[in-house]
């Protein structure tokens, strides 16, 4: 616990990196719902690793089975369950992290939490392969939004503090040549929002998203609109003023990323979200061995993506997608 | 809805600004634990308005009523309900904004949201007010916490861009005289944390801190360590090796903020919260007249804070303080 | 904990028998809903005690104080929050019971559960009358669902195995001058109900139901339908077929209480509740010392109901009304 | 939805009785916990149809295939998934109900809820095939029970009325060559409970269970203790005295069931569930064509089970499991 999300788009992810599978069921797809599956695998597609140089040569088959809530292509109104088996896997690559922990990951806090129980081969249930189903059900939510208008569109807005493409890849394949990993900034927009939507308090907009968001490994901060810089604002500038257009209500500027007092106003909610670099890297960190309690050396061994920031992309689209989807249908 | 925050230590906020009263109550206080009224009332009077020239001249007696929950001083394990009656209100300040709604406020979307049901006065249920209800139920977590060798401390790190607490006051008064209003970033730490706690995806100490502090007017953004910061840095540099220090494993460096995998790592719990500057200014704005459907000007009357930040703090050590005992609880 | 309920229509009941106030708060009251203040205060005086001869002779004013939720007698989407002050209390009637459990009551595994720390004057938070709050809640759910075309009508269908009103009377009285109680059984229809409303599994009409009306103190067993009877049936006698009504489809009997596979039928949904006898009586019973260790006769005294069966017809109604309005409101 | 249970044994069932799949996902088994394969399915076997001439003739492998939660056999604290493929499938049987629903069943409330897009075939999700999950779920929770101290024990008391096993039999093959089915009662005793288990209103042990066995399919009722037989009773004979015994404190009855103000007073939690006769039987029944709008007759085919009282046992004692698992883990 606690691998759930939502009230009425309600997810449950579950499997670890070298489990037989791992998936996620998904409560609350409407009934009668069809589902695109091209559109769902070209969209899982985007988060598989193994495309191109700057990501891990693993190849993963993002494949979901779906065992249960559909009839063919259509939801039946029963919960949905897809999976995807873990095929690919080298257990042998974490024999040696049991006793020393990896700095940057949750080895050690998971270590004491589970008191030794936990699944450390790839990282368990704390890997970035679980993203996969988070994107099976993203992916079913996006189609939910695209059918009331709602679209969902993320991109790497910087990595390793570039913004240029070209620039970003040249970064991410340095870090690599060094055997040392980068960050990154993605920011995000849900356009297509109708006017309203969320609640006060807990169960704002921003609340929703930052709690799925955060569902992310390696995500480390999150803003809306102007964020950290409206901070630095006078509130002349930093209030949105509204005018009629076209007969219609609406904010001329959006400093508040679409998102008034936890609900939507309409404009896009626009949010940027901090990665940290990846914390598997080849270079040796210092850490420790649990077992002998004492001073160690590690040198993490395995296939890494020296930048999880692209492939995270499509995570992001997902878990708002889901905080959204699961919003919305608060209102029926 | 959605009022309510948390599983073991569960909390709902109720009331509108000029309601009767607002108040709040809290699941999940320990059987037998001894609430010190004093340093309850020391805690919520950190919050309360009227204290200093840089803060609205409304005076407010935040003194919370007990109607339940307690035999005296002690929790006696049945839900905690405590209120505060709302007294010093003027509420035809607000007469007007039905018609017009205040930029940067949730007004107009609110407005969609409740079909015009909702209470305008004071800004109603979206009221800065609110956040004294959030402080008993903070300052009670708060004491549980110390109790249990956990302490969460904030402070005003920026305002209006400023670290120095005397250029910070000067700022508020210029943008008080000028009608205006800043913003500014408020840091916490939750010191003396176990090792271990929260859950894995989104039960993580990330998600829930996030969760809780967006349910603060006006809050915009979150980083957890080194956030945005980390963004930019590469993985050799942002993971925290570790080292046997006193026969126990300790991360070297916080670069994490105390997080890992959503699991504390028992460093100090660090994060940095975005405020925005004061939505109510003085100052003349656009706005739309939701009645006639034109254009229209509007003057915010009333006495507003020029900065909430300083006021903010509290509330955000409050937010921290239930997401910590929240996800502490969890484990028994 | 758990005193709260409900997921759309959601209510959380506070206070302890001699506390400062009882009360509730309810979540979900749709925006722009007009209370009908006689109408509630009308069915919370169904439930009030000192009426006649049959109840305790204790007068409570059972008359709720609006805190939060309303603007005027409209609710306007922000938690509804009432209380009821405690006045006519008599403490001491409960200072020899902390030591001394009375059989029937829960005392004993509350002194277990909360270390000796919960309240005892008037039973605390396990006492009847918080009752009070849930017919608060439920008084203004059956307002809402009346608008829905829903109703929700319990009454007392057997007293101490009586069927016969006047003789259920007498047997009150004459439990009552034997000091000693009653207990019977109370039978509720809801009807006006959509079809289709209700999930499958664990969120089935039943399911939900006596979820809410095992939270009334005192019952003991809920049956839908025919419940035990249709245990000793062969299934070709308790289906109910189906037939075109009017253009439409018809469960020609309603064996069933108007619920299939955890959905309403659209016909009435019918339960009977199984309410035992009232647990405080005047006569001297056998039980122990928590103090010394040792055994001890007990007489409790106070003024208490010989049956509470008539009081709790409302609360099952409320019960009721609370579950099906949060059911009904599942689907917006 | 919502086929979700529990806070801190969270279970999520999902599939269709002829969807690839059936299963449930587990959250809360501890870290470090060993499941016994052989027990586990021991447990199923006893739910398993097939097994003598008064189930249905189908023969299901209720074999289930962990995916996720266990490294070995030990959990580690990761969320378990386990799955059962749906093999013996014979869809062609189901196809002529799409129109005409069964009575009985949940087919036509199904219908309007889904708007037709249920899954017809088998029942879909609200087959009793679905049970074999929660047995899956149930089982697991009856081994954490187990090294508690908790054993969980159900028994089919009536079965047509019979309260002996030979005679229960005959009435079950005497329905069955009949083309009929009956229904029946089953008692369930969790003994080794601590007391004080269990919350005050809606969290109480009777609101748990209920909530739990309700989503076994064709339970109509349920009663704790005496129940409705305690309904006649008086207050003097229904309470349950306590005495010192080995100096513990002891009711020395148990008419409460082991459960007092919904916390367990560490007697044997009993109680009564009322199994309705099996809807599906061989005998033709009035229906309606929804299609065509006009009365129909309609004779169910198929393999059925003339009684699911004797396959339900091993189910009440998963769900009770369930619920007191979920319970128990509440304090830690």
């Amino acid at each position: 616990m606690d691998s759930s999300y939502g009230r009425n788009f309600r997810i449950t992810i579950f499997g670890q990196s070298h489990s037989p599978a791992i998936g996620v069921t998904v409560q609350g797809v409407p009934a009668g719902f069809r589902l695109d599956r091209a559109a769902l695998q070209a969209f899982l597609d985007r988060r598989a690793p193994g495309r191109d140089a700057t990501s891990t040569p693993r190849r993963e088959a993002d494949e979901p089975e779906f065992l249960s809530g559909l009839v063919g292509d259509v939801a039946c109104g029963a919960p949905l369950a897809a999976i995807i088996r873990n095929t690919n896997t080298r257990s042998q690559d974490y024999d040696a992290l049991r006793d020393v922990p990896r700095p940057g990951h949750a080895d050690w806090p998971a270590h004491v939490r589970f008191g030794g129980a936990q699944d450390v081969a790839g990282g368990g249930h704390f890997s970035g392969r679980l993203t996969a189903p988070l994107c099976i059900a993203g992916g079913i939510a996006l189609q939910i939004l695209a059918r009331r208008g709602v679209a969902v569109q993320a991109r790497a807005e910087r990595v390793a503090g570039e913004t240029d493409p070209e620039r970003q890849r040249e970064a991410i394949l340095a870090a690599k040549a060094d055997g040392d990993s980068v960050g990154g900034v993605i920011s995000c927009e849900v356009r297509g929002m109708p006017v309203g939507i969320g609640d006060p308090m807990f169960g704002g907009m921003e609340n929703r998203i930052a709690q799925a968001v955060f569902g992310i490994p390696g995500v480390k901060g999150i803003e809306f609109g102007d964020g950290f810089a409206a901070s630095e604002r006078r509130g002349s500038e930093n209030n949105d003023p509204y005018r009629m257009v076209d007969g219609k209500v609406k904010p001329v500027t959006n400093h508040a990323g679409g998102i008034l007092g936890g609900l939507s106003t309409g404009e896009p909610i626009a949010f940027r979200v901090a990665v940290k670099p990846t914390s598997s890297i080849a270079l040796e960190q210092d850490s420790v061995n649990l077992r002998t309690g004492e001073n160690a050396r590690l040198q993490v061994r395995g296939r890494h993506d020296p930048c999880i920031v692209i492939r995270a992309v499509p995570c992001v689209e997902a878990a708002a997608a889901i905080a959204v989807c699961d919003a919305l249908m608060e209102r029926g």
